[in-house]
């Protein structure tokens, strides 16, 4: 596990030298089928990825936002870079983010922001560290006048949850960084009481990493439902939480809606 | 004019210099009365901005987010540190914000992001830039695939903007990533399309130079009701856009509530 977890690391930090060396200039962004956005460091970073593992570790898989290969038990799962639509547009809030994942279950992850120079890493029983410094979510209540809670909500995605938030922004200090993995460090780091990402197909390689670094950090992690997840399929939403939010926010939940989509 | 922008550039670079010197470490986070949270770098940009108008300017008054003085025609209307809450949980979204506010009307507007190094300055009839090239809001509609907004929300606002939101976020991909003059700098450069601000008291000294900076760049300003705002008093929130798609928000804001602040 430690020798996974140093791989992880060191894709980290080279990828994290990717999306600097592209954020500055004209950084190529263009449309995806899908509507979001992908950049020249997104496609770097995923190829240099399966690259990597392919050579370290052929056995393995690869789940990338960009590309996938192979059908291992073992799955690499990657966000080259979280926050692209916020890097595209020159904000410094965008993370790169990968997890071991094997039978479903994240066992190492790996959260890298080279903008502040933040490497989040945990292993499966091993606690949370951001630059080797143990983590520890905060016990805030979404009505402490200290609670920040990050939402994200875009067009397409699966459910809309704009209702739920009406109830829960009467409480606490709603933000919507753009980075969901972004906000899930600051949950894990006792800056954030909760995050709410409300699902999108393929959106597990997104969430894999901060599942096991939040839980470690002593938060916790469900769909949308308060459900369990597996993280080699597509999941239902998530709620990222400092553990004592969590129910509230599944109750208020109720109240989202499942979006058709066309 | 000239040699107030210079004075201005001037403030801007060592305040960045002050943000940067607190931002990794225990920044002093703690809370005013109102709620918000104020810095160890506020304070310190503050008195500085105080200490150098009185030099320079003695017969100017300046009106600080944290301190004012004076009851001149010529105002420096400053916000040291916005997005005090990015910045005291240590996300790198959060500028210093400053304009020369005569009888009313911003005439030289200045804004700083020392995390990107981006210097945004607009003096009045002489347009807007980025570390000196021409800025240029861009021509994006709101359902455009393109198209980002951003906006704000927070429990004790002047306005519930909900439902506005509901309405707008069915079109556009919605973000809130926690200071709002950051958010207006992307609107004159192209990259959002709008920013929506709720108000509360006291708020004009946010929004002062992020107005003639975004006019200047071809941009709208005006409160939540389409109307021209004065800078030497409480404004009614703000609508920061790229013009094309004002009227359309301003539409949908008639949806919007006024809060019972109590």
């Amino acid at each position: 596990m430690e020798e996974y977890l140093e791989f992880a690391k060191q894709i980290a930090m080279q990828a994290g030298q990717i999306m600097l060396k592209y954020f500055n200039e004209d950084n190529g962004a263009n449309y995806k089928f899908d509507q979001t956005i992908v950049t020249k460091a997104d496609i770097e970073i995923n190829n240099y990825l399966i690259k990597q593992v392919k050579e370290k570790y052929p056995l393995h898989s690869v789940d990338g936002e960009e590309e996938q290969f192979g059908k291992s038990k073992h799955v690499w799962v990657c966000d080259p870079v979280d926050g692209t639509a916020m890097y595209a547009r020159h904000i410094p809030v965008a993370v790169f983010s990968l997890a071991l994942v094997i039978d479903g279950e994240p066992v190492v992850g790996v959260v890298y922001d080279p903008f502040t120079e933040n490497l989040y890493t945990a292993m499966k029983g091993e606690g949370a560290y951001r630059n080797g410094m143990r983590m520890q979510v905060n016990d805030i209540a979404l009505d402490d006048m200290r609670s920040v809670s990050n939402f994200d909500m875009w067009p397409d995605a699966e459910y809309n949850i704009i209702e739920p938030i009406k109830t829960l922004g009467e409480k606490t200090y709603f933000v919507s960084i753009g980075s969901v993995i972004r906000a899930c460090m600051c949950v894990a780091n006792g800056e954030f009481n909760v995050a709410i990402y409300p699902g999108t197909q393929h959106k597990n390689c997104d969430v894999a990493a901060a599942k096991i670094i939040v839980e470690e950090a002593g938060g916790k992690v469900t769909d949308l439902f308060g459900n369990k997840q597996r993280y080699d399929r597509d999941i239902n939403g998530t709620i990222i939480s400092n553990g004592k939010v969590h129910n509230e926010v599944v109750e208020a939940l109720k109240m989202m809606e499942k979006k058709t989509i066309l």
